[in-house]
């Protein structure tokens, strides 16, 4: 399993990701899930990813290939808008699917692989689109400054609670954190060590880029912080009237 | 959807539960998922039920009706211990099911329910037991000390990081109550009001029972005061490297 999420505020994005993947329990291994391209002065882009590794690969694989290639119909260089670059990325991802689908059915494997991309074109606000497998996408709103893919489910709390558009990028950024390390507690299928990308919005280039392992001082500066700040929180929860009576 | 969780701790069990039903999303209705039984003066339990409807309603019938039989061939009065009530569950469950599943299937639903059984029978400690739709059950363990059903992920970090065998009852209690504030919060097939059961060990009876909607002192109390803490948690993180150079 993986997880990785995209947050957009006001100032730009935040990217993050575990790098846990793994063919059965007995198969864990460590790869990025998140992939910079080396592109035009005019645009930035990042692709998480999700799902079947040998599909994401190949994707990631093809889109190099066509930013090389001047010749190819379309290239995240070519791409006119974000949302064509993520309809690009989607019609690639469709394509690699199709070709090994049957032969995965056969083996009860599934080929699909779920993205998000993220970026800026010269001009144009920076966002992020989450592509399905299907192809298709949806983008972020400002009410849900969020987009996740793979285990979303036990990071997602924090985030309901603190992204905003208005949210600085360091905070943000936290947030991913502690989103991550929400969900790395409670599966093991998500592991570190885990990547956070810090864009800020017109500047075309990652601002930052952090790849924490859980022995690492930011990251457990954050993580015995988060835990303790929890535990006094908790502590000081209102009590129930059969306790402020005794 | 649902959810409910139970939890043990060395003082007694905490049972929580929420109370929204539905079928389609035009169809969302209130009903209790906390069953109590009325019972011989040396065993206590309490049924938490998630999944179909039709079926946790009919085995919560059936196992009432066994109650009421004296020939019925078990019930919760004749079990021996808490693992053979819970084996007698799973089977009613079972038997409901089947007896439906074909008819669900052909109309492209499920007729799957699963159950948490906690209490406790004199001479023997108190325990819960997670049963599968397929009538076979687990229960917690000292190092995991509680159980969920329904939509169980939100909810699990914060009991992941709290939850513990020496933690007192009403700790636990506000434990599940954070839980299922934020199960609420991330997913609106949960719904209250929230119930909340107290079984503190060797009474047989429910200490406590707590039936809150959302606008209660208590529980908003708590959630005002949980989400203060979560934003006062977070803005005190430490800071990154570059932030604390400007």
């Amino acid at each position: 399993m993986t997880y990785c999420l995209a947050i957009k505020v006001d100032d730009g994005l935040v990217f993050a990701s575990d790098s846990r993947t793994h063919a059965g329990v007995d198969y864990a291994s460590v790869f990025s899930k998140m992939h910079q391209f080396d592109l035009q002065g005019d645009r930035f882009m990042v692709l998480l990813a999700a799902g079947s590794l040998a599909t994401t690969q190949a994707v990631v694989n093809l889109i190099r290939r066509d930013l090389e290639n001047s010749g190819a119909h379309c290239s995240l260089n070519k791409a006119a808008y974000l949302f064509d670059a993520a309809t690009y990325v989607g019609g690639i991802s469709v394509k690699v699917q199709e070709q090994h689908s049957l032969a995965m059915q056969r083996s009860g494997f599934s080929a699909e692989a779920t993205f998000i991309l993220g970026g800026q074109i010269a001009g144009q606000p920076h966002e992020i689109y989450l592509i399905y497998p299907q192809g298709n996408y949806i983008n972020a709103s400002p009410s849900t400054p969020y987009l996740q893919i793979g285990e979303t489910k036990y990071g997602k709390p924090i985030l309901d609670r603190m992204a905003e558009a208005k949210t600085s990028l360091e905070d943000a950024a936290r947030c991913a954190l502690v989103s991550l390390d929400s969900t790395m507690r409670s599966n093991i299928s998500v592991g570190p060590p885990v990547e956070v990308g810090i864009y800020r919005a017109d500047t075309f280039k990652m601002g930052h880029h952090l790849n924490l392992d859980t022995s690492s001082k930011l990251y457990s500066g954050v993580q015995k912080h988060w835990s303790e700040s929890i535990r006094a929180g908790f502590n000081s929860l209102p009590r129930f009237d059969w306790e402020v009576q005794r």
